[in-house]
């Protein structure tokens, strides 16, 4: 039997509001008797959820207010006292509840978690990691967090936090690549080359060598590191060009029989590859599980990232990342 | 009438080899009457283009050695001299020719165009700008080379560059956007928060503010601007999610009537959009007009890169960025 685990959800900033976040909630309760939600909303989705859902696994906690999804940083410590974010987030930190998913502005979920839950030994922001599609199985990568500034040493703790939690959710050891602009082991900036070779000497990393951005989407690898603009540009990108080709896709085919026929086979495809889909993107170094959900996602990508909560909540990811820094000091 | 311009063709490093050349030839020659190529070829590749082609407007240059696709910089300057790559840049020089178009290594066209040709006023290394697909339109991008070490003032240095190629490719004057995680003012790494002071105040350049990835096959923008890193991440990223999303389709569709029906709507949506096809870099900052091929271009690719070299060519591309460099000093 699953171990009992309470995750707080915050839907705060997911497009879809209230009506969606129930949805997901029912699927994720569906799927799993041991697991009891806390919604942290403000007055009026509180009355919402109240309406639409009636489980007793359910308990929606009502907060002064919710945080703009495209609030920044600074203004999250400034104003986030008494949010669903700041409410769940301290509650989590009381052990009251064992994970959060929150659907809030990345840049918020970040500062206020390091500011309430605090960072794991040695790590000084914590990193975001996320799911890219492949033929086969998603590839994990991060940083995708705001981790602009790093240096080698900060691209091996990805390796380390990526690699723990790659083993708690795929249930195996990561190959990890550094992304890379070529593959030969001279290419690419010397913080780069430096990161590779601290990777490469630690005995416990299965390092792969460097991939190229093409590569990430062929499953050359199962974990990709990299620092968060780097990140950000190869996530962005393949979202913006699948985007561009969906569209291209559409208007070639529309108004034809042929076009008929092909529509649900295109949506399973987009569905199948839109990286917004693979929905639930661990922080990893804070002392807490949190996982961040795409605002945009649907129903059943924000259940998934309850999901994955669950997961390292039941793992308990937060603690073994702490024994892997601590022993990789 | 067009103004007579005489190309050197280097077709070492294309995947095609010399059939997929000498289609490219021809298609470019009949749609350009003042148009003369001369091939550099090795041996072999001389005799197959003899046997191939026997127009009075091709004439054929037999070389000692073609360089390998993948050689580096270092080794190009070392080992290039009587190459096709090598020759044509010779004579380019030498005034005999107007542009060079050339499928070899990246880095090798980097580092011996700088070597042969030298550089423009202040332009310390060449940057490449290549095009990107939309909906309506490319968007050119540069830096795509390998450019990775940047400052500010040598991102504001791309935009000159840049603005003035655009001018010439598309006739008029490009917005630009410098590439960023996120389009408020204040976020993104410090260096890229100058460069935008840097282009923001020079009241030539049209500057449109920072772009996301994703934005960047929306057509915000005319001109990206970035780092030599972040191009190839953006680049390759939209490379390997069009070619996973293809591989998709084509298993989605597979053995039914409707994917027989769909298969040409399929590759030509493909076509309009694969950024391989998208064929010719211009390669900015040297003195001389070079473009590069993507080494696994079609001959309707190759034939574009010619093209490309004809228009920079006739519209003195190379004497407008040296004014405009000398201006901005």
């Amino acid at each position: 039997m699953k171990k009992p685990v309470r995750i707080a959800v915050d839907a705060a900033g997911i497009d879809g509001g209230i009506a969606l976040a129930a949805a997901a909630i029912s699927q994720a309760l569906s799927c799993d008797e041991n697991l009891e939600l806390v919604v942290f909303a403000d007055q009026d989705a509180a009355d919402g959820i109240a309406r639409t859902l009636s489980d007793p696994r359910v308990q929606v906690e009502t907060c002064d207010h919710s945080l703009a999804a495209d609030l920044n940083a600074a203004a999250a410590i400034r104003r986030g006292n008494g949010s669903t974010m700041w409410l769940a987030l301290e509650q989590l930190r009381a052990g009251q509840l064992d994970a959060l998913v929150s659907g809030g502005s990345t840049g918020a979920l970040m500062a206020l978690s390091r500011h309430i839950l605090g960072t794991l030994p040695g790590v000084e922001r914590p990193a975001l990691m996320a799911a890219i599609p492949t033929m086969t199985r998603p590839v994990w990568m991060l940083d995708l967090g705001a981790n602009i500034h790093v240096d080698a040493r900060r691209l091996l703790e990805f390796a380390h936090l990526g690699q723990v939690a790659c083993q708690v959710l795929e249930g195996k050891a990561p190959r990890i690549g550094l992304l890379n602009v070529g593959t030969e082991p001279g290419k690419g900036p010397d913080l780069i080359r430096e990161a590779a070779r601290l990777i490469d000497e630690n005995p416990e990393l299965n390092y792969a060598g460097f991939v190229e951005a093409d590569q990430v989407f062929s499953g050359a690898v199962d974990l990709v590191v990299c620092d968060g603009f780097a990140g950000n540009v190869l996530l962005k990108s393949a979202e913006g060009a699948i985007k561009l080709l969906f569209a291209s896709l559409r208007s070639e085919f529309q108004g034809s029989l042929c076009g008929l026929i092909a529509k649900s086979r295109l949506q399973r495809v987009h569905d199948s590859l839109d990286p917004a889909r693979h929905n639930g993107a661990p922080m990893l170094g804070v002392r807490g599980t949190v996982i961040k959900s795409h605002g945009g996602t649907c129903s059943r990508g924000f259940a998934r990232a309850i999901e994955l909560a669950a997961l390292e909540a039941r793992h308990d990811l937060v603690g073994r990342l702490e024994r892997q820094l601590l022993a990789s000091y």
